[in-house]
């Protein structure tokens, strides 16, 4: 990915940040990418998820995969980080065909509908959690299991585990000869894209793993001491020094249908590494050019408070827009869909920019396998960067176990003190 | 809808208010339903779109429906407040198996892609924009009449125009003497949903519009002078103090994927109404369970600059888990997938009570025509209280005007300034 950080500069935008403190901040990427660059070589818990390209095996993924390749379908029963990644990579790239679905919640009327939707008897299911206790995931797998059984397939021959080293998935698959894959140690889910967790489905829709994973390795090349000279540190970077002047949301706006999906990876990558000690942007899933018609009036209006990052392909299948009689649109047929979409990018941009609200420019050549390998190591690792400069545990996420412990308690598995406290819960109702 | 806003008081979150701030709002709020009654009575632009629920005629939106009453499949051609209420009806209630598809982007891969995917032959055109002339819907239009042209479909035979007095859609319709409703004087797009605008894809669909638009009347009948007893304003004087206060952010968090695009269409509610004059919440679309493994983290230990706004209902379908022989898990086999969806969302709520993190239940019976009638209309009327409280015009969106003309002199459509300043962006680019 290329970087354009010229409408953050204080120049432009109010929250700003200027040259000089640009390159005073960059002092501190340089000692920041030396901690970085030592938890790597180390294998040190989260910095080893920038590992991941050169210790990723496509055709161990390959393999736990081929006896489902003839299926038409896959179920991922997964959610959070085991999850995204994998949703993100099938709903960005053009695959073989094989319709894929993530059982992410656990709503009954959904999970049902899907069930009741997907051709069993030709569904592969890949399960996913590392401790294999996530109470929403082992759930719905439960649910799944049961819902094969019931339509005489058997779900043994067809269901791929992803998990850690112990635990009840890693023991279901001893005991039923599954293909398993491990969830690699020292990598949180969120940071897991790239391993058999988030690469699994794209295995299934037949992805090109070894192109999404060289663009992630060229992307781990570019990382050097200086944000000047690496994307991924430009980008987190200049996020951190525009939230320290104010802007405290991060609007994460691609201008590409097929990467919707990324923008909330994003969203569980910056919020769960960044939002802890009363720190952290609060990021924003936006798209182009829907959200000009939903976000934009408050992004150039409202409070000074945000950054929007745009994302943007320089290459794109086109379409053309047919000519129209009517006169006051006919400059609408002498362009192309992407075009128009094109000038919405720039016009979006630009009107941000005039009105004095930072934003940030990520160009990929296109949307491709190698650019999008790219994109989440990239992103990954200027969010690595952020953390080093917040000065916060980027690579934990304790404050969401009190609601599992409080969950656990309200369903009788076992005794919690947050469970007491629900119903303490202090009421004001206005009812009908 | 109900509204608790126990957890929004002082005495659990900070930001908080006291109760006796709110019986001072209160005061306000008094104020501002006369002012929104006058609007009302006297059918101002905008406090219009209030009386929707007595104005709007489903027998006149299912006569225009009927010619394609066999069709498939219904794509609606609009963006922003033309295709958000449509689909967050669609979205939320089972209709009669109808496909429905929003081409509310112009991506071209993504138009393109749904084209091929719709069986043309019998697939219904929803083309709906006030003005007859934004650019992406009628790029749009134009690219989808020529694909079934030449799939050798009369799109003529099927396609329903939803627009404004006078404009090009009109003239195309009174051309063609293709099916026609209006996009009522008075009623910005945002706040359209119970209109034409949003009731012909529900329509499409076998909706009981009757019953959304009951429940919108049931919603109208609690707009009194005071907070305490509004569950509407209590919503919209609850968010205006937070934000107030430092809760800059709110995030809308249903427990029901059904609702999912219920919240993108607060989202567009919410930013286009109150984000001017450097005023307006940033409001965040979340979803429960799954953003549990995604924001909570951020929305517990963050900046407390949030809000965060559940919704729920007290029925649904259910289904139950299957029992497990894996005793860590035997708890879930004791409980449904919907138990464990109330569990996770009481242990979210009490979660972020503990922390001190401000937050607003709004419940519903179900989810059905009935209940979500009235929790648009709810909200819609918790935004013009809100931004009456603000001192804002919640009816306008202005800064949305220099993007449009920007993008339309770029392709060339006229002469616009805000074309030129694109061309002198300032760069400072980071490349690979």
């Amino acid at each position: 990915m290329d970087v354009d950080i010229g409408n953050a500069l204080a120049s432009v935008a109010s929250p700003g940040v200027s040259r000089a403190s640009l390159e005073r901040l960059d002092e501190q990427v340089a000692a920041a990418h030396g901690r970085i660059e030592r938890g790597m070589a180390d294998g040190v818990h989260g910095y080893e998820a920038l590992n991941l390209p050169g210790r990723t095996d496509p055709d161990e993924i390959r393999a736990a995969v081929a006896p489902v390749a003839d299926c038409d379908a896959l179920v991922t029963v997964g959610i959070g980080g085991s999850a995204l990644g994998a949703a993100t990579l099938v709903d960005a790239l053009e695959g073989d065909g094989t319709e894929t679905v993530f059982l992410d919640n656990v709503d009954p009327d959904w999970v049902t509908g899907h069930l009741e939707a997907l051709p069993l008897e030709s569904t592969a299911i890949n399960v996913v959690s590392r401790s294999g206790t996530t109470a929403e995931t082992l759930a719905n797998f439960l649910v799944v299991r049961e819902a094969f059984e019931s339509a005489g397939v058997d779900w043994t021959e067809r269901t791929i585990v992803t998990t850690g080293e112990s635990g009840p998935l890693r023991d279901l698959a001893d005991r039923h000869d599954l293909p398993s894959l491990r969830v690699p140690d020292g990598v949180p889910g969120r940071y897991s894209a790239l391993s058999a967790v988030g690469l699994v489905a794209a295995a299934a829709c037949n992805l090109d793993l070894e192109a999404i994973l060289e663009g992630a390795a060229a992307e781990r090349e570019t990382l050097t001491g200086s944000l000047f000279e690496c994307p991924a540190y430009a980008y987190g970077a200049t996020s951190y020094a525009l939230d320290q002047r104010g802007a405290g949301v991060n609007a994460m706006m691609p201008y590409a249908e097929s990467l919707e999906t990324y923008a909330e990876w994003f969203a569980q990558l910056w919020a769960e590494s960044l939002g802890k000690d009363d720190l952290g942007q609060t990021p924003v899933r936006a798209l182009g050019a829907t959200d000009q018609h939903s976000q934009l009036q408050l992004y150039r209006a409202g409070p000074s408070d945000k950054l929007v990052t745009f994302v943007t392909p320089r290459e794109r299948e086109d379409r053309p827009i047919p000519s129209t009689e009517v006169e006051d649109l006919a400059y609408l047929g002498d362009a192309t869909l992407g075009e128009l979409l094109e000038a919405e990018f720039e016009a979006t941009e630009a009107s941000l920019a005039a009105a004095g609200q930072p934003n940030v420019r990520i160009e990929l050549e296109r949307v491709d396998a190698h650019e999008l390998g790219g994109l989440l190591y990239g992103m990954e690792a200027a969010c690595v960067l952020a953390g080093e400069l917040y000065g916060v545990n980027t690579f934990e996420q304790p404050a969401v176990e009190w609601a599992k412990k409080a969950t656990r308690g309200l369903l009788g598995g076992g005794d919690f003190e947050e469970a007491d406290a629900v119903a303490e819960k202090t009421e004001l109702r206005i009812e009908r």
